[in-house]
């Protein structure tokens, strides 16, 4: 049993991090740095307890944390052992260079708005490479490609000329009929599979909406603050983005007259569309209370606009209640509901899904059509499979309870870090929490500051239109990073704050 | 060897039918019968010809031809088998219709021309399924779907989360650096990697390229006929189609000012672009020549248009040379190449590419990121995989030899059925053929009356702008049938216009 050696465990009984908490790390580094690899057994509780002269509850504490966050994996009756993905991930970027696709859509002379994604390839775990709060990004190595290329290999084997062939537009029946369901028992929401098309993503159903109800120039409204590449699909359309105010209980309804007054070029004309995020406001994070949703609900009934309700991050609550969708309490068909898999399965599957009211529905496959005939099939039979056997939901709720830990380990470390120069904003719920620092210092400044010191963190400023947040804002994901990293990545933050504040 | 009662060979010396043709059809009915499964072993040809009595080339000749085709597989050492995909396989529609996207497109009132995809699920083989006659589809029972499964399989051992994750939106390099090989070793094309984008089918590329240069309403030339869908691809977003004319050296340079002026309601304003099918011309089949080429290579030059060059079908050239794409004579970057792998692998894979001058690339990326972000990346690796492995290249050439022999096939029996009153268009590629029936009787009765008969058959006449052919005009899909199939479906045609002349 050399493995305690290899683990070069040193407990410090002097310092003030518990026992649990310097067991914990020191794996983590020692995982990270390769010293230990994949299905390396770990010495037993008992064993390692005893070689480290602790308590055992203290190294089962230590252990159970590893395995929530997949760095450990028991093998009943044979042990514990590095979990096969646990590796050290060097950042592989596809392409020459990582920045490029950014790069190349900033600098684009036609659109009134630009996009630009976060640069990819910043992952993860290695050494050398920064810990990324990047948001709306899963945890990577929990994803279990395993069954996933399970679920692709059943659907190869099932092919019939009938899938492989162009077939409808709206994709494959199954899948519809198990995200119909889906959406039943988890939103409330009586969709039949028929008013559900699977599209390229989330955004592509944005886009085709956007094609199809502002493309003559229509005023659309949108929460401010919210997505940029939202502007830019409405602006690109040729919609008139118009921004409505967000406080505490979601999109302020009121205040829609009022927006439209003061930013719109025809302030007579009724807004086609409003588009919310009502589960997980983006950026703030605030859920819409039923008050709300209610007058909303009512505006558009009496304005005849459509409201899009993008529900992404519903998946993820990990306090208080869910509130029913908009499209479970529309009753005059005002709603088109989106959902997506991206951020609960991975990015790079590509397939969401839009919930169209009767209305809405031959216009806006006649557009997804000759946008790109259909979205892939192979892969939308291998994610009927996944959800059929079961594993979704045991994803999404394993996945719940680890990002639940993270929020709280990065709400800690914030604490610890700042104190009470640190303001939360948002709900228990989703995949990033939006902070402000109280500090006068420029949010870009603290951003590039922390990099050198090892830790990426995103401004939010670029998500706001009009109401501008005064102090440093920023929006950190926590879904990708270990505790380890969070904690280090926010001690890394407030150094770089101090840097900054004492020169 | 109780096989070859099984078989139920009854050879007819008194029938004017070969005894090798009598004795493969027997086998293609025996298995679509499901009278002989995939596995099942086949006798020898020594037994069999001595079973029934004929000359063991005969027997010989059959098997080649059926091995061809996919019906039959050698095990060397063990004899030859029932392929293991030869199965009659029934249409299995995924959806409740598979009508249902053609009577949606069908009714958009915004579209100014509108699609209609022939239905699907109408396969192939099985008994009481019609002679289907569906063009631009491959041959689905000879994909090698389990070789793709292992390609898919591949690449989820090898995903990382660079390539989960939100990647670049022009795509995988790695398939981009394997497509510009393709590109420039079989179309002299000297493409870079930096040049291809990524695109969710070939529709998708066009779609783009539409918002990109024709969105403020810019005239755009297409040939006349050309496929419908391109017509409304361009006219949704705000282009003006103008057609011109199309001889048996391709589209008339010479008729581009007279048909702007005809057609055009501002007969001064440049087109932006001009959209070609050079390698075989969508529907009529002929091959742009040379001097075409280069005319309209001058032309765009001269007016500072671009060509869109849609190059489906250049992998399968049955007689004469291959030209040199037009991308790869243009030397003033005027030339955009689109291609695809719906057609030569499976068209619900859904991946094609384009090849875009200098300053197109960043403008189209900026709008595929807002369109899907990105085309789906597991199918792109393994998609790689495949190309890298060999088994691209290994499958067009072996579907290149049975695409050959099922044309020569329906060339000889439109000969048999109908002699002098068939005339044939094109030159001998792609997948499918252009013929005018010299008759009076309307394309789409006939087109009714055959299906009665058991054939399904299109008139091509939805192709046409202002070139309307006086008779009856056919587009015949030859790669998803047997030869079988090809000579049963076109007597089935034949009947049917004897039926309607004699009324």
């Amino acid at each position: 049993m050399h493995l305690a050696h290899e683990l070069l465990v040193r407990i410090d009984r002097a310092v003030d991090t518990s026992l649990t908490r310097q067991l914990y790390e020191q794996i983590v580094q020692a995982i990270e740095a390769g010293r230990l690899r994949p299905g390396d057994p770990i010495p037993s509780t008992r064993f390692l307890a005893e070689q480290i002269d602790v308590s055992r509850s203290v190294v089962i504490k230590a252990y159970e944390q590893l395995q929530t966050e997949g760095y450990l994996e028991m093998k009943r009756g044979a042990g514990t052992f590095i979990a096969s993905n646990a590796a050290p991930i060097d950042a592989e970027p596809i392409g020459h260079d990582p920045n490029l696709d950014y790069e190349m859509i900033a600098n684009v002379p036609n659109l009134t708005l630009v996009t630009s994604s976060p640069p990819v390839g910043h992952a993860h775990g290695g050494i050398n490479v920064p810990n990324d709060f990047r948001h709306g990004v899963p945890a990577w190595d929990m994803f279990p490609m395993d069954r996933w290329q399970r679920c692709l290999v059943e659907a190869c084997r099932r092919a019939t000329p009938a899938t492989l062939s162009y077939g409808p537009a709206e994709g494959s029946y199954a899948l519809r009929e198990e995200i119909a369901r889906l959406v039943r028992s988890t939103r409330s929401i009586p969709a039949t599979p028929e008013q559900i098309v699977i599209t390229t993503g989330a955004t592509q159903a944005l886009d085709i909406l956007a094609r199809l109800c502002v493309g003559d120039g229509a005023p659309v409204l949108v929460e401010d603050p919210t997505h940029d590449v939202l502007r830019e699909i409405f602006s690109y359309s040729g919609g008139e983005v118009i921004p409505v105010p967000v406080d505490e209980e979601g999109i302020c309804v009121q205040e829609i007259a009022r927006s439209i007054k003061m930013h719109s070029s025809h302030s007579d004309v009724v807004p086609k569309m409003i588009y919310v995020t009502p589960s997980h406001q983006f950026p703030v994070g605030v859920t819409m209370t039923l008050n709300r949703r209610i007058e909303l609900l009512d505006w558009a009934r009496k304005n005849g606009s459509f409201i899009i309700e993008d529900d992404y991050d519903s998946e993820y609550r990990y306090a208080g209640q869910k509130v029913s969708a908009l499209a479970g309490l529309d009753t005059s068909g005002r709603v088109i509901y989106v959902g997506s898999f991206s951020k609960t399965l991975f990015p790079a599957l590509r397939i969401g899904y839009v919930i169209l009211p009767a209305s809405l529905i031959e216009p806006f496959l006649s557009i997804k059509w000759i946008t790109d005939r259909m979205t892939p099939v192979l892969e939308q039979e291998a994610l009927t499979e996944f959800i059929q056997s079961g594993q979704y939901a045991k994803h999404i709720s394993q996945m719940g309870k680890l990002y639940a830990s993270r929020r709280a380990c990065l709400v800690q470390a914030l604490q610890d870090e700042f104190g009470d120069e640190v303001r939360y904003f948002g709900d228990e719920a989703g995949l990033h929490l939006l902070i402000e620092l109280d500090t006068n210092i420029n949010a870009e400044f603290i951003a590039q500051k922390s990099f050198e010191f090892g830790a990426k963190i995103y401004p939010a400023s670029r998500y706001f239109f009009h109401t501008e947040p005064s102090k440093a804002t920023f929006i950190l994901g926590y879904s990708n990073l270990s505790e380890h990293q969070i904690r280090t990545g926010i001690h890394q933050m407030s150094c770089a704050v101090s840097a900054l504040t004492n020169k």
